[in-house]
């Protein structure tokens, strides 16, 4: 594994995120070892929990998980009038299906992870993750995302795509053609929502896919959360409405305090919903910049 | 200086943030040497520009250092009716100087700085920063802000603190003592907006301010923004008024867009100021129940 010095997991990675490089104190190895697609690597820190890493890049920590799995499942979940049957491509740790499975309207969740070897190291060291595949509402279908879309039209209300960085297994999905397939997958007013990286570091990456997405569907936008142990400390995703000017920032749902607190949910509230999608100036141009179906 | 691989700078700090360290490859070495009050050290990166680091923390980079300086700036004197003088204590490197001189209300900005080393060393090396100290409108002095504080009353409509970190030189920044000196020297409707660390890391130190402010001040709030070379890539701040009831998430002053390029904001936008004091659920909780004069 990288290590700026024995005893700490480095990621560094040259060409994704030059010049920097985040850290984390190995306190235990838990597992390393290489599956059929990457290098799945977990290993204990005493203050953020259980690490997962593939492929030398930090996927989720025991520390801060819930903002990332929250913001990208309640998002487009709360954005859709009824979202009964929903997609997960990816999200091989079972933390995004544990939070789309919450949702009141959630009747049938699938997902499709190509990695069965995170999903077994997963239930073995991120338990409180892969508790999302225990859900009776889940079907778990181990294959290649982009291939399953091919076989699936007219059928999922929203589909969620929580994949690794576009350097790996995860580089199709961060293609145009993956976002025609995931059109086609959706039921009318159907919602994808996608890992979009950060646009502190993926700038041109992230005007390049909101305007293709634009071309695609009516409507996209664009929203992110914080997250301490991404590279930046925030992770951005790309949303898409098969609705003509869907205004994706704004909930159709509304969880109030009641709701949030039984859901357990640490992150995502109302409030946030609407300013996730809030940004800074000079991204805020770019996206403007990007398509005439982006919508704040 | 700290380095977990040769070459590299390691913002290691087993005290402020264990566990984790955020490295920044060293491509050369500018200036490092100690001040009466501290260690300084300036080195370039390639990617992030300039770095200055006091006492091993990373104070800021010439790639991300405007959206810290913008919305320390931005959020108290937007929030006040008429912000004409503003006092600014520490800001040593003359960012925050350089946007609230922008501002079309501010007349007059004093500065106490108390370290003039950090001052000299940012003219040499990150001037697009200490552009700041040669605005007509500032008047710099050197020396402990707390004390420059005792010595004035009710004299500023916008105190605006920019510190490291509370161990160090700036301690007493973080204490109820220092809180109620700023009260006293603010006119009335006075704004106070101060660097208040990452929730992420400091819940409690941020609950005890917070808490304490609310018994200074009849109105007080938080917000943040994104900084990618802090520790979890965000950074709060501690916002009060002398008003009774006041709302500071609601900006007094909204810039249009064509204000906004103007002024040449990257990163602070009316938007962005209200959507920067909406918090995560469980953080929010923590705010909810640190004081009655708590106001989101």
């Amino acid at each position: 594994m990288n290590s700026l010095k024995q005893g700490w997991f480095s990621e560094l990675d040259t060409s994704l995120w030059p010049g920097q490089c985040f850290s984390l104190q190995c306190d235990e190895l838990l597992y390393h070892q290489r599956s059929k697609y990457q290098d799945v690597l977990v290993f204990n820190n005493k203050v953020f929990g259980n690490v997962l890493v593939l492929d030398g890049r930090i996927q989720c920590t025991e520390f801060d998980e819930h903002s990332y799995q929250e913001m990208i499942a309640f998002l487009p979940l709360n954005a859709h009038p009824n979202p009964e049957k929903v997609l997960i491509i990816g999200g091989g740790d079972g933390g995004v299906a544990r939070e789309v499975a919450k949702h009141p309207s959630v009747k049938q969740v699938v997902q499709c992870e190509i990695d069965e070897d995170v999903v077994k190291v997963s239930k073995l060291y991120l338990p409180g993750m892969a508790k999302g595949f225990d859900n009776e509402k889940l079907h778990l279908h181990i294959g290649d995302g982009f291939e399953f879309l091919k076989n699936h039209q007219n059928e999922f209300d929203v589909i969620i795509t929580d994949s690794s960085d576009p350097e790996g297994p995860a580089e199709s999905l961060f293609q145009d053609s993956f976002y025609e397939l995931m059109k086609n997958a959706l039921r009318p007013n159907g919602i994808v929502c996608c890992q979009g990286e950060t646009f502190w570091l993926f700038r041109d990456l992230i005007h390049k896919i909101v305007s293709f997405a634009g071309n695609i569907f009516p409507s996209v936008s664009y929203a992110q959360t914080q997250i301490p142990t991404y590279p930046t400390g925030c992770i951005g995703f790309v949303l898409c409405s098969l609705e003509q000017n869907k205004k994706l920032s704004e909930p159709v749902h509304v969880f109030d305090e009641k709701t949030v607190k039984e859901m357990e949910l640490k992150y995502y509230n109302s409030d946030i919903h609407k300013a996730s999608f809030v940004m800074p100036t000079s991204f805020q141009q770019t996206l403007d910049n990007s398509s005439p179906n982006y919508r704040r």
